[in-house]
């Protein structure tokens, strides 16, 4: 007999899939996830764990792709109407996320767990053949849509919170639950390594739901997350009217069209893969004036540190080059930023065996393709860098679409095995 | 004596002005004159003149750079309810632009004058040192400005149609005044002329108020016009994830980009200025996604109609070209169109005559340079293909800031003697 | 005791040596292999093989890169002034490589084994620490120089063939020697196999000396060659004075430019690397000359045929577009191809253990990557469709430079192995 | 009767056509114009003018567009071999040119007059409809002519050189004739300049032969000549084998291409005409190295110093933008200049008169038009700056083809006008 079987496990997946429902019902973009942080704390508060929230776990100067405080206002007022607790949501000080502690007392190692808790910039399908559609807990909030898991997997960190609480009596050391703003585009977790939200962890775990892993599956190492930059370029010119003065305008949609191409001209790398995009052109007022304005946004990844950071030296190069050749002014800012990392064998072998003397699992893989990008390895850095060990998994579950894609779903019932898997590891860690 | 002495001249430079600072008050752009246009046909049926309004002048299939319904529907309404008469409003037939006939019944030649009516897209300066932000008549219309004049040469035009009616014992032949819609992009002025508006014209005359043209002097002939062509090019492509499938992808804001850049090197022409400006490009949805559909709006001008035509086909090409670099689809629509046309020396030269005579202007010049494009010399042109004569004048007011700006204004003591000129004119044609 | 023992590997291994110098020091470019096939055509001839040579092993329709008429007589007149001999070179009809076969008269299977015979375009170093100059056999033609190890290939091919000449006894079925021309630049398979040089082969084998092997290692399968193709784009515009009559021109330096910079953008391939390199750009006679031509050399590559022929497809269409932007005539010449192609599993087993009873390799390797591309893919490609099986092969040895460095060098002492290597495959397969 | 009356013109009309088909056969490039300076300077030396040649004349560090020294040898070597005076070349210092001074003694203003000496990069015409190829007088010097009638003009002033000789004891004040290389290009003026060749010059004047300018007619005042800056940009790279190490490039090719495109879209100004041409291309050794050299051939123009200014600057701010864009080292080498220059209206008042009293002109007209650019302008320009007029005559001639064509010949009767012209407007001017 197990310590886990003291946890009402029936209760708990019946809570997974509630919990996911409404969040995914009220999804929250990168920085402005004040609802889902309020339901986070709310609910941790109540088991006991000790919470710190918001702004006390961000290094503001680190933040990246934080939308402006008018935003950040209007999404808070929204957040408060949809039901996020307003005295918690008034202590993040415009700030997202939450850190939840648990201390047994007793001599141990601190186990750090991290999900994140962000949706993406989608429309949902409204199809009836979409079961949130179907089933009334289709997103509320236009453009936005949970359609990468991480309503499944703030879910899932609930239910884990839960089980350990259950669990403490029985175990060592420490738990650090750690509910990440921002992942999508590599936003957030930069700015909380910063602050040294992971610099007490000797274990460090993350998973992703879905992907390329079949339910039922679970992958020990998801491999393969390309380093990435995200970076807006904005060129500033002078305007002028196209055909009266047309030599006393300076063409920043010029600048940015002649950076564009360069920038997809970027040359491969040996080594390994590369990847260059510029999603979003936008520039100038009027048919006949030059214009004086251009803005792209744009991405460079590379499979490793050393690729991603060659792709993005290149990538500024041509940015700069292209504003000096148009006699404009550049100004970039990053958006977002992921690093590569790898999985440490030692503790994926130690989790394995504990994962599979669950005996939940039709499989467990040693590795699991990943894929773009992901920065939980700002985390999985860290924690290498200050001597610890960490491991992402790949939980599997069926899925209804792609990731990104307003059709997308998962398989609900993978949801507690992920539960599992957490507490049976954090036991294994821990006891 | 002159038989203009019958006219209350005191009476119409007040008239000008007011009517002028009521229009300018409620600017309406290209294609939704609605309020405009309703005042100018209240007005001139009390006067007596015959009207046709709106569909009734306008060739549908030769329309261009019209907005859609939506927005037409918009437009009316905002006009009714800034006093635009419905009766007349909805005799339009959702299009704009009015044309007015005097009939003398004496046999004689027929005139035509023409005057533009619409704004310009910029917002009006709201500083103090801004006269009609000072005095209480600047835009209420958020974003649209007469900034080039043609508030003035409504009102103008007004003023003309009283003292013409006033005239008319003394007249023979005939009179028609077009209030044309959408002249800012040369979006109106040929789909007027392809419905025949000027066909039974000997005589056509027009003018523009400011430019570089100081208050006190007339130019008999404004030079320079350039031909031009306004487009909005449209490039379709294939959206995939820029990581994980780039090669499905067809991008279109790379063949945008490559277009853009290729249309500002098209050579220049050996025998007078061209022009090119791709003013706006937006493409693209998602930083991480190639992008599959670009949008630019883009203008071709050349001094004479063959460097039009030269730089328009050249930008065709580079185009189509562009769009099968990249595996896209492209769509090109016509927004606007002007052409090239000289003023006639024996009308000028019986104007001159005319217009020296009343002794109003401290200097009448025989030639002034026009700038930018004029779509009125699609109606000179088919006048005189047509075997009649046709000029267009500058009409000196010192100015605020230059056309197009938002701090544009006109010395308002010029039009009367614009309405004189044109009373003048047309009577030397019909006595 | 082995059949293998009957030949005197001493003589051989010295031949080896010679034959290598003397190749070396006559280095011929791809199909320009004059003097070299002729040596190679009397040395079998002596061994008693069955040749045929030039034109008979070549399909003219199918031949790519090769110098025009005047260059090929050039060289079949410095071939016989190096002593190349005259018949033999007479009788190759101006196209190279010689085809040799030995029919056992015994009932079995055909082994072909190919040889690459050409030089590479660099000029060959100097200094004395590059034993070739200090040993007197640099090469004495300008700016050629094996640095692909081409003649040792040849060298090994010679010595195969007096090898297998004294094994014939104990051998049943086949043998063919393919010596072919023009490797560099994936010019000369394709050419050969479309003549069906290799379609009666139930067995191909093929190796290359050095790359990332060091000497003393055999590695079966050589992996990873890309599937390439080479290709000159010609533009042809109209020139005209640049200052005096610009609008004339039609600039096929700037469609060659466009297109360049979009041959580098194209978008990479989810399923491996891809390349894309413009290596040269002529365009242009005059300063102030609206450039009536320009040329391009280029080349693409991709892991897989799928993913080359994506990267191939993307270029034509960018240069059908960038002729079409400038209003130019594009022709486009492959002047070279390679595709890909995997050894098989069991014909490298059998070799593996044929090899491994020789004793003289330290390390027999299953698997070595190979590096660029190599035509004799096509060779392999075609002798697996018709249901043989193919294995190309890595003959370590350490290098002095790079490959295709003016500095490269073998370790001659490698070349026997190459030579007992063959001839053990050829023999476990033909007894 | 006029002092001109004391000269043998019957004469001199046969030396100007014998002179010009000499030149005409031995055409000389751009500052290797040795024969030529020789022959120049035999004759006038004959004529008793006061000599210096070559380097005496040319302030080297202003010098642009110069052969290497290596080039200079070799056409001082065909200079001889084709008859110059070895004596006069030695002098030159490797330098070439001729200036011929005259001091009547007497006060007097100091008139300077100049011819350019060099031919243009073209191949001659051979059909027998070439005058040239069918009298025996066409190129021995392969893609070298006189195509821009630079023979003439150096037989003119052979001819005027000794007419003033003849008219000096009626003169007063000096007269210095300038035989200037390197027209072609705008590479020879402006270093006669900085040495200070035209700063003692009270009248300058100069003419050029043909152009739209018919036999019989005079133009006084050529007008219209572009400011010009001729310019080889160089960009460094570094290569890398294009498949195996890609991101170890620095695409030189790449930059130069960037560039190239830019350059063709500077904008054109609202004052004038401007031009730019990027006419040669030459970049990159092998279709599979990344190219790490590229070089381009451009020029620029404006129809005002200002505007050449404009364009000039523009052009360097995006060669040193592409640089950078790509990594690469730039070098940019002024190869040629040209500004502009205004003639003056009362000297061209007093040569009109002077001219029209020969009687020898069917039309002297106020102005022609030039075409192109002409580095005359830079003496022009120093001389109104010293307080001086200036003045550039077009001397009309029936042409066979267009200026620069293998096929272009003038109409030789041409000749003996132009000497007269200059004789009598010196005559008017010293006496």
């Amino acid at each position: 007999m197990s310590i886990l079987d003291s946890v009402d496990w029936g209760k708990l997946e019946r809570d997974a899939v509630a919990l996911r429902r409404d969040i995914h019902k009220h999804p929250e973009g990168a920085w402005t996830e004040f609802r889902t942080s309020a339901i986070i704390a709310e609910r941790l508060e109540k088991l006991g764990w000790k919470l710190s929230v918001g702004l006390d776990n961000i290094d503001v100067k680190s933040v990246m792709g934080r939308p402006d405080d008018a935003v950040i206002d209007s999404h808070i007022e929204r957040a408060k109407a949809q039901g996020g607790n307003p005295a918690w949501i008034d202590r993040m000080g415009k700030y997202t996320g939450v850190v939840a502690d648990m201390d047994t007392g007793r001599p141990g190692p601190t186990v750090a767990l991290r999900f994140d808790i962000d949706c993406v910039d989608v429309a949902e399908a409204s199809e009836a053949s979409h079961r949130p559609a179907k089933e009334g807990f289709a997103s509320v909030n236009s453009c936005l849509t949970h359609a990468c898991g991480h309503d499944a997997h703030t879910a899932i960190g609930l239910c884990v919170a839960e089980a350990l609480a259950k669990l403490e009596p029985s175990l060592k050391g420490k738990v650090r639950l750690i509910f990440q703003p921002g992942e999508e585009g590599c936003r957030g977790a930069y700015a909380m390594v910063q602050k040294g939200v992971v610099d007490e962890a000797d274990y460090f775990l993350a998973l992703h739901i879905g992907g390329k892993v079949p339910s039922g599956v679970l992958g020990l190492k998801s491999l393969g997350y390309l380093g990435t930059a995200k970076f807006d370029a904005e060129f500033k010119g002078r305007s002028a009217h196209a055909a009266a003065a047309p030599q006393e305008g300076r063409n920043a949609l010029l600048a940015a069209a002649s950076a564009t191409i360069a920038l997809h001209g970027i040359a491969p790398h040996r080594d390994g893969p590369t990847r260059v995009n510029v999603g979003v052109f936008n520039a100038g007022t009027g048919r006949n004036v030059i214009p004086d304005h251009a803005l792209i946004k744009a991405e460079t990844r590379g499979e490793t540190k050393e690729i991603a950071d060659y792709v993005y030296a290149r990538a500024m190069e041509i940015l700069k080059g292209a504003a000096i050749m148009y006699g404009t002014e550049l100004s970039v800012s990053k958006m977002g930023e992921g690093t590569t990392a790898d999985s440490d064998d030692a503790l994926a072998e130690k989790i394995g065996e504990a994962v599979r003397r669950l005996g939940i699992f039709k499989e467990v893989r040693d590795t699991a393709a990943g894929t773009g990008s992901e920065d939980a390895t700002w985390m999985m850095r860290r924690v290498q860098e200050r001597g610890g060990q960490a491991v992402y998994m790949a939980l599997g579950s069926d899925i209804a679409a792609p990731h990104h894609n307003g059709s997308f779903d998962i398989d609900e019932s993978a949801m507690i095995n992920g539960v599992k898997a957490f507490a049976a590891a954090v036991a294994a860690l821990l006891s």
